[in-house]
């Protein structure tokens, strides 16, 4: 290593080195970032892509007086380094650590707070006109990658961006390819505008121009020709869509090239309009294995840099491997059934039914109000759609669950993965609201699966029993149970054992900690019983009639909305006798860590609940 | 008139009669339609607007086997008489009588059901998806505004659409205005279709190219080559957003020419890919009034037909109007404070903002999503931004408030109108889940206030006093409310009245049903007090202290995530005596008709209040 990245100003380095010195300092990035992801884990293969992309942001711009927006934010590892973190990289999304997300609490260099997609365009286009009003004159640029790009809101936000005028860069970090595939019209529109035969080398066109004029206005000149030039090789007649929306295309730019990349952008700050500058770069790029697998190198856990390989991968099937292939059978013997992905078919477990039923597998890109709509079609014309998203960007699309799905009543199939804590990806990836935000809404039936075996008979059983929508959702990670078998699902809850003091009614995976606790508490003398709770909605009203001196409720969603707060209330109007303890993620945002220590931090741990219990009682005594 | 809407068969007619003849049934559907909703109120504009359009789909497509699938829904009143239900507009909007939008269960026709907008497209991809799966055959139309297509949901269908390239067709019918003024990029683009110098006249071109050609092969030839004409004509080199998304883009034509309509949608059916056809309309066409005043016309209470004006406009101020006007002067003296719409600017009462303060004025159009991150990014840069959309509406951007809202713990103002029961709007526009949707993110405070006057105080409290989110949600309708003064709001929940066997907790304007019932359970002997629970969130943890013997909590909200559940189960877990009774709408969607039948349908209305509670002491007794 040439540089020392926890030590050197990089932002110094970066702003006053010479281009040919950059590539040194881009060649340490890559290294550190090879290193110390594949010891934390963490996302790679897109911060292997964009180093010269941040090198030249940071070069041209001057956070945190310009704002930089990075959409996702997974990609801003090397805008973490440059401003000053490199050391916390062994804390990367570790408890208490470092944050694999942009958070303005770590620096004042993170404009924005992210983790969703497509958000970029709009939150920069608020500051651009916060800027306006105030007066002031910095720059705003949001950085956002072509998957991002089939989320509706960045055509929202384009739309009122072309229409503003305002002074606004788009950098456009086009990888050809969102986290699974990319999909759709614009995919193509993208690949016409980078395979285009005028394809821009920066460094020979507008680099020889800029040299060739001198200063102030006759660059400026220079560089509104060369604007135009480059604009009409590139795109011909055509115009693209992005000029149809009144943003100025500028591209495409090869993003590997620093030099470049810095003249792209300096050009840019001439023109005091929106613009989108088009910057192709490659995934994984520097490290072999991230350029030939830049999929599994997206999101990844500990790796061995030699091999590629994945150091401590568990034997245990995950929900998500469950869900894949247990939906791939039914669907052999059901061929109304289909399957519809928001650019996470291979995340979300369905590769084999793709393989299987390529016709009937649909990935829509990251567009989870599409994905549902287009739900609601299908099942209104005779197919059970079964859509798998993760809990919290299912959030995306609630309006249409209800006035597209559930208001239609329509036979639906949500399999909503990573629900409850998801550990490293933090506070904008926790499954926390689905339970609240789902039985909010008539007629859907509402399940959680407390294993493998489990969710299986649930597929089954809301896929060929059931009618109407159904919501199933599983946690992430290992989908064996530490408990005993709980025998075939048949629609209803299971009593696992029986107490006179205590009930634990164990909503989904939680039955392990509520089964722990359970020994915990009947050493302690403390009669105690366990039910699974598998159907959260319709709620089974005969709990209420649980006659113990205590019943307690445990979630991983949160308290407001959650199945507790539904049961302790039914059970108050119901004038219920037994008392009511609800154990659930508190109304808070979760930061990172392990599942375990953010159980343990949120109180719903077995320890924790043994210590409401114990404490209960000695109230009462 | 010439036909009796009411008895003829008006399909037939629609597919049989020449085009002359077809012209004296437009103009009796537009008597009818003028004439029906002077007396119920309801969408006239849009309606007017759409007659010839409509009358040609139903002349070329064979509905119910193709399927007509209408965006929004509320231009479907054509629709409507056509398909056998002119008889029916004397009950249209009212309690048990037609609905204002497309109902599956009122008709075959009714091929999928709406209410928010953008979704036509997506829900026709789903059935022509499943058509192709199934291995039929028949047309799938999508039929949407241009208002709609400033929703971020409609591109992601149309990139869907477009990688698909399966047989769909899309007709945009061109106002040139939404709801409120259209916006954005998307706008210019349209207009500059619109205004070409090679507007096409289809009667003169697509037609004479028809009749020149015969039938069978010799018409597909003819009409392939028209096609290529249109298209280049009328969009020249430069290509269309459509286009570039993979959609066959075709027009404009004019919207009031049926035969030329006809020959464009017969023409489309010859092509076996996604197309769009653009059709130009004017919005209240054929009734003065409406054409002159579009945006008052589009939904409208009874009228005069002869002067245009409202029959019996209320003089009380609506809480819209008083929201506009306080905010505008809570602006007049802060300058941080801006104010969203999302396409409703007038109807939320902006309209006194955006005279005195138009660039601190932003309408993004039908894009609730954009709208709330761009709030963000403003909150972000020190401005602060209040957005005014309909509870109902805001279900879009439910992520958004929980991601770039209330993560960042941002200083944003949501003033959600329309929440609770709406009534002749029905089942898609009611606000009963916003109390549920929004008390489940953390760092949200939420209010609602009793009348104009508390609204007033709590706009000023959330944006002068409060800092983080805040919503302020209130019905639709009068602002004054039936109660004496509540003084003024200091941040907390008022004491009307004390009482030593029942307290009622009334959230926000369900404040006068609360009263009128404790008049009458004090009629009937039982000592009753009232409060005014003007802070929903953070909850006053010591209503649980009260003593009376019962609380009921009366609300306009669902039960499940409601206020009355959250107080319920806080009041088991904290083991308070007093019995609670949970009066809010119960789990289902809920009908059109007046606010005050639904509330009695609901059962939240003084009545049921009353014998639930008295019920509850005979049971007790």
């Amino acid at each position: 290593m040439k540089y020392d990245l926890e030590r050197d100003n990089l932002i110094e380095i970066v702003k006053n080195s010479d281009y040919k010195e950059l590539e040194f300092l881009a060649d340490d990035i890559r290294s550190f970032l090879i290193d110390k992801v594949s010891e934390t884990g963490g996302h790679l293969a897109s911060n292997l892509g964009v180093v010269e992309l941040t090198m030249a942001l940071h070069r041209v711009f001057n956070s945190p007086e310009d704002r930089i927006v990075f959409d996702v934010g997974h990609q801003a590892y090397v805008h973490k380094i440059l401003t000053g973190r490199a050391d916390q990289f062994d804390t990367l999304r570790q408890y208490k650590g470092m944050s694999g997300f942009p958070k303005s609490r770590e620096s004042v260099h993170d404009a924005y707070e992210t983790g969703h997609s497509s958000t970029s365009i709009s939150a920069a286009l608020g500051m651009a006109t916060a800027r306006d009003l105030q007066g002031e004159n910095y720059d705003v640029v949001a950085v956002i990658g072509d998957g991002s790009l089939t989320g509706g809101l960045v055509y929202e936000a384009l739309n009122n961006l072309g229409a503003s005028k305002t002074n606004m860069k788009i950098i456009l970090n086009d990888n050809g390819m969102s986290i699974s595939h990319n999909v759709g019209g614009l995919t193509t529109h993208l690949s016409n505008l980078r395979t285009s035969s005028n394809y821009i080398k920066a460094k020979n066109s507008i680099n020889s121009k800029l040299d060739s004029t001198s200063v102030g206005k006759t660059i400026r000149g220079g560089l509104h020709a060369t604007k135009d030039r480059i604009k009409h090789s590139v795109i011909g007649d055509e115009g693209s869509l992005f000029e149809h929306l009144g943003i100025k295309y500028f591209g495409p730019f090869d993003g590997h090239d620093i030099e470049g990349l810095c003249n792209a952008m300096e050009a840019s700050k001439l023109i005091n309009k929106p613009v989108i500058i088009h910057v192709i770069t490659t995934k994984g790029k520097g490290y072999t294995w991230a350029e030939k697998y830049p999929r599994k190198f997206h999101g990844i856990a500990s790796f061995d840099i030699e091999t590629g390989d994945i150091v401590s991968k568990s034997d245990a099937p995950s929900y998500s491997k469950v869900f894949g292939e247990t939906v791939t059978e039914i669907a052999a013997n059901n061929d109304k059934v289909v399957a519809i992905a928001a650019a996470m078919g291979t995340a979300t477990g369905l590769g084999p039914f793709y393989d299987n039923f390529p016709e009937r597998y649909f990935d829509v890109g990251i567009a989870e109000e599409h994905a549902t709509v287009f739900a609601a079609g299908l099942a209104k014309s005779g197919q059970i759609p079964v859509l798998a998203i993760y809990s919290s960007f299912m959030q995306r699309a609630i309006d249409m669950i209800i006035e597209d799905i559930c208001l239609q009543n329509l036979h639906v199939v949500f399999a909503l993965d990573r629900a409850g804590l998801v550990g490293a990806d933090g506070e904008t990836h926790h499954g926390q609201f689905d339970l609240s935000y789902l039985t909010m809404i008539p007629n859907v039936t509402v399940l959680a699966p407390a294993d493998g075996d489990q969710l299986k008979d649930m597929l089954d059983y809301a896929i060929n029993e059931l009618d109407g929508p159904v919501a199933i959702r599983y946690p992430r990670g290992s989908s064996v149970g530490e408990h005993e078998s709980l025998g075939e699902f048949k629609g209803s809850n299971i009593t696992m054992s029986e107490g006179s003091d205590i009930t634990i009614l164990a909503v989904g995976a939680m039955l392990d900690e509520a089964k722990k606790a359970a020994t915990e508490l009947r050493a302690k003398g403390y009669s105690t019983g366990v039910r699974n709770i598998a159907v959260v909605k319709p709620m089974d009203l005969s709990l209420a009639e649980i006659d113990t001196k205590l019943i307690i409720t445990v979630e991983d969603n949160g308290l407001n909305g959650g199945f507790g707060q539904a049961f302790a209330a039914y059970c108050k109007s119901a004038g219920s006798k037994a008392d009511v303890m609800t154990v659930a993620i508190p109304d808070s945002f979760i930061e990172h860590g392990s599942v375990s220590q953010l159980r343990v931090e949120c109180g719903i741990d077995a320890a924790s609940i043994v210590k409401g219990a114990v404490e209960h009682f000695e109230r009462k005594a």
